[in-house]
């Protein structure tokens, strides 16, 4: 097994945009988190995270609360502060992580099995429902934060731990004989097994990754469990991605986090093998979802109702589930495709993600998050109908199931793995965020710019003399563009969506500019919610409309569908005004046949992720068009 | 006590459009829903109405199946039976009601209790469910169908059950020693004294319907009771419109149909007691449901959880509850409201439910029926959606709860009652249905037209020899009209919307010309689900695209909202065509910068009562509308 494409040498960022916001992280976000884990902010939905393994391990008294996978919160929240530490030094944070790993070492049990749920609140139902009971979901994210922690810090006392569990799990589960055909309910386990793979070198975790993905679907276990929800017709097999075996799933249905994180299991396991089958798959499965069920800021599942992907085309901005998680795991989805094959297609979706609908889920302070990220809010009507519940009119501390915030913090945290990735010796840069890639040779990749405000991109190669082979994505965005080498214009060839500049030589400068316009989009004519209606979008940025800039009664809005954007870009586009109309009704009555008029006005617009951060408002992305 | 205005005398039917629906009631519908209510409909929900009483009258052995409420299903169909009669003999029929009435003798216990649900499933919790039991509902049902079957057929059997149970309630319920202080969960039995009372003259009936009228709201008992739903939210007092005594809400909440239903019965009330604080509040009511929580075709309840009232302007057009039953109880109110004043806005709801509201909830054939009536529907994202699982995307057979289908066939039954009332002398005429009206002194107002589709309206009193002074509506569609006595031109004064003929003479020809033509309707700019969208409206009757006429992905359609509308009104006005346009997509990806573009194209309208009638497809009633 090989990999004929990886992750460069060591990424260091420097970027006005991300630096701020990992400092942000390093500083705010992480150790609020810590705070959240062990019941210390005020008003707060507790996560009794870390009291969970306090109890388990036997150093205090008390019941199991929270969700079954409330483990996982501190993992990540372990994972997060591990990529940190690539960054910078946290060492208030790992202080507080080698404590807890002293404590996980006491909650293991002689087996190796590892879950405070199980151990604590139903020890006698351990492996009893596989569907929905999150041991294996759990036990992933705890490896995914053994290896990182490992990785960040050379201390292995909690690799060493999360190996006996892995080894534990490898007796278990497979074909062999007395062994479980069984996978779990929520994919996870796998992107674990194959970091721990990596990291180890023992292919036995490799072949339990791989028994897991494609055991899925052959064996319907899951249907005889006690605990399966037989008469919820949102909550069968396919919510679980387990209604066929994956070879044969033709398109993304089901729990939209499982499914892309199935998806990016599977991805690894096709980077490792080169499996034709499984890319091909990845490939169809990828296009659906980006052609078909993908909101406009990359959000996915657009169903409450077991947090699903719906129909094609099926997009209601205002009932969106687009869990910030989902996001996430678009994102390490997509950059495992690139592992596959570098094509443009892949980093636009983690751009996409990156600037929209993963960002959105954190907020200004560090503090506030979202879970669900619809495209549309009217909070007076969002807290009143039950078709909405699921949806927050503002941003909030913490949440009893809190998935998203962790996992927003290690995705911020761990964004020099998105940024470029070299195949067939050639350095394919995907993201344009400031700083330094590590080259072959010594030689480093220097980048500079504004994204996502300008798109304005500078690179240089600096080490000791020679060159290297370089490839920049052109954004999907991005009508017309100018490259220079050494201040002189070239026309590169685009190949998958880069333009590749071949033997870029020590010091020779490369200047890209990409066209940075406000610009119209407008939706498939399928996805009825949007017919009629038009977005905003300058570069990577999606834009909204507030309440706080534009009054309420936002659906009134209307954008000039023809003719040039007279757009006003403020603060290099963290704000955006254009001359738009409203509609103003003739009569107050409900009904009548007066006709409305359209007045004009100018329409603030913000980045859609900075909505909410200025109290409880109207929101909206999606505007009619005026045609 | 004393009915400032009443009904008039007896109306006869002779009309076109609804006359020809009442041979469908008679031939097709009653005999149809016969046989529905004891379960011989291939492949419809089994509805066990009959076989309920016939177990609870001990002839039978079983148990009891289906809603608490289905006791209801067989009343509102003998009412409906009963109004029947009026227009014409339905022998085959009443054989059937006379032997049911003698069952009902065998079910009725030695105290006067009725009600099948609670003697065969659940005999020891009679009235420990006063929320959610229906016990009153029921017997209020019962009641209604009994005074009916007397008045159409002077058989007194039934009456007199229903008297003997309605004198059980009067000693179990009320302020006095020993009495229960409490009201039913969903208001009907207000509505059902009131009419016994009226048929006996008895007023204890009379003072009950007061006392469950008044003490709505003043006792919280229900709260204490059992079964009460604490945890949802949806499902608390307000639901039952018991969170605040009935004139002191000010606004309306609530489930749909207990809340219109409620509504009529203070209405009976107050037309009976002119009561100044109960009018007002009626009239506040009334104001806010048709001001700000109405759907075009007349629709109420916009919520599916709760089948509620949401809040003022939330009216989204694909989730609409909009339960035939709400329109019809809308039409019950709206006509009571006619007996307190008549005014021109009462009727005008009525004439809205007649031909859209009510309407939709019943197919050509008379067999198949709507119970939820939206005005969006694209059936596989309906099939698909959680939150579209009330809506069914074509009409069927039968329901297991099958309040609504029996509700229709009484109300177009009873549709005498709804075309003029009589007040301080003059006649008022509501519905322009073509037929007879007796008046005093042995005339008769013979009233001719071809309403739903043509303007034009003749009237003359027949006799011999006399005058009248008279009152003709003057809809809120329309936009001009003539009036002639006599064949001149006059310009009668108007008063609440009526146009006032004073000492018209036997045998003068009154001819009115409503302008009847297609028109677009916008809606306040406050319903962000309909804003920059329009409908179109000719006459009374909202129509809407289909499928079946349009193609699929109605979206897209847009209708030029200025400039004269290209109309070509077909049969009459049962198809419409006009000039609009469809959005084409520039080219086929999820999001694309190029802008889409305008074709123009037919688009083809059918009333939206008559939606579903085709199959299964897409239909909409709002369109995009080009400023």
């Amino acid at each position: 097994m090989s990999k004929t494409n990886s992750l460069p040498g060591k990424v260091t960022i420097r970027d006005a945009f991300w630096s701020a916001m990992l400092d942000q992280v390093a500083d705010t976000v992480l150790p609020y988190q810590w705070k959240a884990l062990n019941d210390e902010i005020e008003g707060a939905e507790p996560s009794h995270s870390v009291e969970n393994f306090l109890i388990a391990a036997g150093l205090k008294e008390g019941k199991f609360y929270g969700a079954r996978f409330q483990d996982s919160d501190a993992a990540k929240w372990i994972e997060a502060c591990s990529y940190m530490m690539r960054h910078r030094a946290v060492p208030a944070l790992e202080e507080k992580i080698d404590a807890l790993v002293d404590v996980f070492a006491k909650v293991q049990t002689e087996d190796g099995y590892f879950d405070t749920y199980y151990q604590v609140a139903e020890p006698d139902k351990k492996w009893s429902n596989l569907a929905h009971g999150h041991e294996l979901y759990c036990a992933g994210h705890m490896i995914e934060a053994a290896v990182a922690y490992y990785e960040a810090t050379g201390k292995d006392k909690f690799l060493n731990i999360m190996r006996r569990n892995a080894d534990y799990l490898c007796r278990r589960f497979g074909e062999g004989e007395g062994q479980y055909y069984q996978f779990p309910g929520h994919p996870e386990i796998e992107l674990a097994l194959y970091k721990l793979y990596r990291a180890t070198g023992e292919t036995r975790y490799f072949d339990l990754m791989k028994f897991f993905l494609f055991a899925r679907g052959k064996s319907d276990f899951m249907l005889h469990e006690k605990e399966f929800p037989r008469d919820n017709r949102y909550f069968q097999l396919d919510y679980h991605l387990a209604h066929k075996p994956i070879l044969e799933q033709e398109e993304a249905v089901g729990h939209a986090v499982r499914a892309v994180y199935l998806y990016a299991g599977l991805a690894d396991y096709a980077a490792e093998t080169r499996d034709p089958a499984a890319i091909a798959r990845l490939e169809a499965l990828f296009e659906d979802v980006t052609a078909r069920k993908m909101y406009l800021t990359g959000a996915v599942g657009s169903m409450a109702e077991g947090e699903r992907f719906s129909l094609a085309y099926d997009l209601p901005n205002d009932r969106a589930y687009a869990e910030t998680c989902a996001s996430i795991g678009m994102i390490f989805w997509a950059n495992r495709m690139l592992h596959i094959c570098p094509d443009s297609k892949y980093a636009d979706v983690i751009e996409r993600e990156l600037y929209n609908g993963m960002l959105s889920g954190i907020s200004e302070d560090g503090m506030h998050f979202f879970y669900v990220n619809p495209l549309q809010v009217i909070p007076a009507v969002a807290e009143t109908r039950r078709d909405m519940d699921h949806v927050r009119t503002e941003r909030v501390q913490w949440f009893g199931c809190a998935c998203c915030p962790p996992n927003v913090a290690r995705m911020i945290a761990s964004l020099d793995q998105v940024v470029a990735s070299e195949q067939e010796g050639r350095t394919y840069v995907h993201q344009y965020i400031g700083g330094e890639v590590s080259l072959r040779d010594g030689l480093r990749l220097v980048i500079a710019g504004g994204f996502p405000w300008s798109g304005k991109v500078s690179a240089r190669i600096e080490g000791e003399g020679g060159a290297a082979d370089l490839a920049f994505r052109i954004p999907d965005w991005c009508r017309s563009y100018t490259v220079t080498r050494g201040g002189k214009a070239v026309a590169p060839p685009l190949r998958r969506g880069y333009a590749c500049l071949d033997g870029v030589r020590c010091g020779e400068e490369i200047g890209i500019d990409f066209a940075m316009r406000c610009e119209y989009v407008f939706a498939n004519e399928k996805v009825s919610e949007d017919a009629g209606k038009v977005a905003l979008r300058r570069g990577p940025v999606i834009y909204c409309v507030e309440e706080a800039d534009n009054g309420c009664d936002l659906a009134n809005l209307y954008l000039p569908a023809d003719g040039p954007i007279a757009e006003s870009v403020q603060q290099g586009g963290q704000a955006l005004r254009v001359r738009g109309y409203r509609l103003r009704q003739a009569d107050p009555a409900l009904y009548t046949a007066a006709r409305p008029e359209l007045r004009e006005t100018d329409i603030r617009f913000v980045p859609y992720y900075r909505w909410g951060n200025r109290g409880k408002g109207e929101m909206r992305v999606w505007l009619n068009a005026k045609f």
